[in-house]
Parts: structure tokens; sequence; C-alpha cells
């Protein structure tokens, strides 16, 4: 973990049939820079709303995350909750409301269980250890199968900055609702408006380009907090080094959003879309989010089937803009569609390709220099019984 | 079927594994007034190309179709291929190419066989009769398990006008894509402008408001066809017998378009989205299609779960503008969200919504005036493998 962090976990029983730890709590020793990234649901979970003030701030000294109850579409109380959650972490660790972000994830629209949260905050406060990190990562799971932890160091010309995230994220949660989360803290020191524009930056390449559903949650969240405790000075925009920086940041989002598409719901493929040549970059993203999306394309990569009709049927009404007799599409190596047809490939070559766990397709539409890339799973029998059958 | 009109249908043998008919030739004795509605997907197959083109002419008397292949993502070849099928036709029919009407569906990327398609013709043409209406819809399925038929009669001053329609599509097809085709018969008199402006509209209420997976394919096609046979003059626009016939053909189109879901490939839910209350109507469209596409909403409805915060989070990422906190949610007249939170029903309520095999989903803005609805199935595992599995 970065410099001047310290995490906790606790199990405060908020799911009732579970054992596991459902609380965890990062902490800054000092006030540290804070961004953050929402979902744009028009329905927001209270915490959602609160982390949006504390983050329009810029400070911010403690992250208190629950799994087990989303806290979403519980009107006035549900605010009052999280206003609550995060005065009684402040008046345990001695800072204001205001410096507590608070995040929730798991069922919806159930009100949360703040006397299970007071223990639960009594215990993480109790229990702050800069090695708790990983029990931290444990805690915020819901239907994750793993944990999702990443630690980048950067040497700098000062000294080593260090950045390390983890986040929470599957699907969906028992039973109502999909939401992922990510903490990220670095003990490099930056500017609040320079932290939030290469947060979003670095956001619009990992979390953006992922899919597993394509259901947006009412939970979504990503912070990032920037304590300086490295001890190097401020990295400011525009240097080498701040580009550096935010490369690292860009690395730490890229392999947590990863590692959710990896531990998606029921998958059992990690496949690469990587779309080249369209009029643009916004285009060639619609091409590769309609493919990472489209339910025909992810039952046949389940399917093992190299069936690229289907991926040229999903470009075909992306809403992108090329000729569909320039389109090619590759399975790894293996052209399967040369000029708008079938190309000349064997199909146990093709065959060979999607039964890798991780693959890769490439969609040139010959119309331009624009390129994007997408990460998605397949859709397996699994998935529709984790979210069908949770109640039956 | 209405008068004036001949039907055949045929095994031709273009799914090889098949015993199945799988051509279908539609005439009418004289030249008819048509008109086309078409996919929107960038890459169209050949024949709905050819059929854009007839359409434009606003006269055919002949619609061809094939099952087992779409005759897409073909090229040049596909489009000479389709262009020799109509000649063919017209040569056994006497008329001219351009009278005729080509729809393929079936596997993508595959030459259209045609020495078997001209054998199909040819056996067509051999046994038209005023009776084969119902082979012809049989002849046109693919995945579907049931043909989709319907015949309205419209009494009007003159004498009786009539209606006929079938339609194929369930969502997928062998191995390739999804694809739908519908035919609809008249012996009514429309002049070009208003049958293609009243089909517009119609197509408008019915198939552009269904769902079963979210993949447009690349032969989606709508066509008409009125001939004047039954003796009465011409409709015109703006009068109170125009407005009585397009109800007509909306009513056709609406029970076709709701034969498909209920045909929906793994579905076991038939399942109406009826929005209310919105800024205006395509806010309300907006919602209702984004709930209606839904993966999460789709496993809840398979799984029987009375699952709104799905509803309310898919209705909170549409696009659409609405206040959370003045959401409504009813499953048939249970109400189960109330102004952005859980109201106040008995679980076994709404769980007895959920078992029954169509049921209607009533989302309230508070917003407006604004409404829409929308008919979809949900999702199942047997969907999943009837679209993973089929070259396993």
């Amino acid at each position: 973990m970065p410099r001047g962090y310290k995490a906790a976990a606790a199990l405060a029983g908020i799911k009732p049939t579970s054992s596991k730890k459902d609380c965890a709590l990062v902490v800054s020793e000092v006030p540290a820079v804070t961004a953050g990234v929402f979902t744009t649901n028009l329905v927001q979970a209270a915490p959602v709303r609160w982390c949006r003030e504390v983050c329009r701030s810029g400070k911010a000294r403690a992250v208190f995350i629950n799994s087990g109850n989303a806290n979403a579409c519980t009107g006035d109380q549900g605010y009052a909750d999280t206003a609550a959650t995060a005065g009684y972490v402040a008046e345990q660790l001695g800072m204001t409301a205001r410096e507590v972000l608070v995040c929730s994830t798991g069922v919806i629209g159930v009100p949360l269980p703040m006397d299970k949260i007071r223990r639960g905050v009594e215990l993480c406060a109790a229990g702050l250890s800069p090695d708790a990190g990983h029990d931290a990562a444990l805690a915020i799971m819901t239907t994750d199968t793993v944990p999702k932890e990443v630690a980048v160091e950067l040497q700098l010309d000062g000294g080593v900055v260090r950045l390390g995230g983890m986040a929470k994220g599957a699907g969906m949660i028992s039973p109502h609702m999909a939401t992922m989360i990510a903490v990220i803290t670095t003990d490099a020191a930056v500017s609040p408006d320079a932290l939030s524009a290469a947060l979003k930056r670095a956001v619009d390449r990992s979390f953006n380009r992922i899919c597993v559903d394509n259901d947006m949650s009412t939970n979504d969240t990503v912070l990032v907090l920037a304590n300086g405790a490295a001890g190097i000075k401020e990295l400011l925009p525009d240097t080498k080094h701040f580009q550096r920086f935010e490369e690292a940041l860009c690395e730490v989002c890229i392999n947590l959003a990863q590692a959710i598409v990896r531990d998606g719901e029921g998958a059992t493929k990690f496949v690469e879309i990587a779309v080249l040549g369209a009029r643009d970059n916004e285009d060639a993203m619609r091409v590769a989010r309609a493919v990472a999306q489209s339910q025909l394309c992810k039952t046949a990569f389940f399917g093992q089937d190299p069936n690229w009709g289907r991926i040229a049927c999903a470009a075909g009404y992306s809403g992108a803009t090329f000729d569909g007799n320039h389109l090619s599409v590759f399975l790894d190596n293996v052209c399967v569609m040369k000029n708008g047809m079938r190309a000349d490939y064997q199909e146990s070559d093709a065959a060979a390709v999607m039964k890798k766990p991780s693959f890769r397709i490439e969609i040139r539409l010959g119309n331009g220099t624009g390129e994007a890339v997408f990460w998605t799973s397949d859709l397996s029998a699994e998935y529709v019984r984790i979210n069908a059958d949770y109640r039956s």
C-alpha cells in the first residue's frame, strides 16, 4: 500500500446469510487530495450523491465501504443514513464527516441497517493497519469470486511514488443490483484539479471500456486519494513526471477493469475487441462497444463459435459510418472476414482461437485512422442462472 | 387470404439437414401497389437492397422467400444471385424481374445455392394455390417453433376488404443471424404513397417495439402488397375508410410482432412494458426500450423475481429525463415501487404476477403525459444454449 495509508475490514453482519467480512475502511494519515468518477444513472444511490459532494471539496481522509446493501432507492432516509455513517467514522477517527467518503454495494431498496453499520465502523476503526489492504479488498466483494487488487511503483527523479487499487464488481449483486466500486490510493502529491482530470481520462480508458452485462448501476464509483506521503514535490500538469503518474494511474485502472471482466458473472472468456480504421475514435468506440455488448456475439464466444457474421452485424448497427464492403475481421491472427465477405480460412484455425480462454477480435473498417479497444466477457448459461435463480 | 393472391411452398433443400419446406412464393394476379420497411443496419443483405429498389417503383406482383441462407455478406455475387432469383421467378410467371420482391433468411456469408433456388422457384410456380398461405408461413420458418399468421376482415361501405400477414423470426437463425421477415397482403386499393406512409406508422407501433435479443439483423424486411382485388374504390388518405384500413394494417403488424416475441428463442414469458407520465413520447420510448432490452431485467423475468430495482436502474440509464423520487412501478396491478422507494406490498402478490406466462409492467415517471408500450421476452438459459451451442 502507498505510504501514509491504513486499512481495515470487519464483519458487521450486513449480509444475513454470510460470515464473510462486509465492511472496509481506508484512511489517510493526512488529508488527501481526492477525485471521483460516478455512475451517470439518473437513479443514484445516496452514497454516490454524498461522494460527489465530498469530491467537490477536493479533500478527503477516509473511505468507508459496506457490501450487502446498496442504500439505493431509499429516499431521504437513505441520504441521512449515509451522512450518519460518515459522521460516525469521523467521530471515531477525529475528523469531520465531510472528509469521509462512503460507498455501499448490495441489495437495493432496503434501508441501511444502521446498528450493524455502526458496529462495522467501530470494528474497522479499531483495527486499522498498514497491512490490511488485502482484507479490505476481500470485504468489498459481493458476487466476485476473487479480490481485485493492484500495486504500481513509479521511480521519479525525487524518489518513488506508489499507487494501489482495489475494486469489486462482477456484474450483479445479491439479489438486486450491478455495481462496481474502485478505490485507488497514492502517496503522490497532486492538485485536486489535476487529479480529477487525470482520473477522468484514466476511467475513460479503462472502466468505460468494459462490459459484463450492459446495465449501468446506481452505485458505480471510482475514487482516488493522493496524500503526498511519498515526500516528492507536487506533480504539475503538463510535465513529464505528471504524464508518467497519469500513465501509472491508467495502468491501475485498466488492471482493475480487466479483472472485473475476467471475474464477470458466469464468464468463461476474456475478449479484447480492437477496432482500427474507423472514421474517428468515436466511431471506433461505437463499433467496439456494439460488439462487446451484443448478446449474440457474447453467446457465440461462450459457444466457442467463430461466428464473424454476428460481429459484422453488430458493427453494422453500431451507428458508425463505414462501407460494409471494406469490413474485415480477425480472430487473433486468423482473418475470417475480408472486404465484406468470408475470408479464405480454415474453420479449424478459427475454432482453435475461440477455444482459448482469452483472445482478441480485430475489426478493420477501412475508413480512416480512428481506433478503440474494449474488453468483454462471454454470456453463459451460468450468467442466466446466477441472475435469474437467486431467489428460487 | 385476401382476394387475388396465390401462394406456394416447396422443399428445395437449402437447409442441408432439414426435410422441411424452405421456399415460399406469394403472387398477386394483377400488379399490386407495394411498400416496404427495412433494417437500418449498415451491413445489408443483397435481397434487402433489391427490395428497396422494387419498392421505390411502388409496384410488385410477387414475393419469393427462401429460408436457410440469408445471402448477406456475399458481395457483388450475392446481389447478382438475388437479381437472378427475381429473373427466374419472372420468367416462370410471365412478368418482369423488377416486379418480383425477394427475401432471404438463414446463414450469413455463404453463397446462395442457385441450383437449389431455381428448383425451389420452379416447384413454387407450379404449385400456386389460393389455399397455400399456411404452407408459405411454415416454409419461411427458421428457429421459429410456430408459424405466424393473421387475417383481418374490414367491413367498409362498399364491401369487405381483407388483410393477411405472415412473419418469421424468433431471435436467431442457424447458425448465424437474427432476421425477421413479414409479408402482408391486402385486396384493398391504395396509392403507393399512402400505403408506404401507413406501413411506416404501423411498423413504428409494432415491429419497432419488440425485442428478443437486441441485435438488429442484416435482413429485416416488412413488405405489404395491395392489389385492389376487393373491388372497392381506392382508399384515400385522410378519410375515415383509410383510417380504418390503417388501423387494420396496424393490428396485423402488432399481432405478428407479438407472435415473434412469444416465440422468442428460449422465451418463457411475454412481457408488456408500458411507460406513462414521461416528458414526451420519445422519453417514454427510451425507458420502455431500456427495460425491455435490459439483460438483468430479462433474467429476472425468467427467474420470476419481482426485482423492481433492476427496472428502476434501467429506467435511470435510459437517457430519459425524470425525477427518481417520482418513479413508480407496477407489476400488473401490484405497486412495487412508489415515489422512488419500495412500496408497501406483499412479496407473495408480486411473485404471483411474475409466475404468469404473460404480464404487464407499468412504469410511471410523473413528469408529463408522454407514453409508450414495448413487448419483450425473458432471457433464459435455453436462449444461451440455442445461440451458443448450435455448432457443437
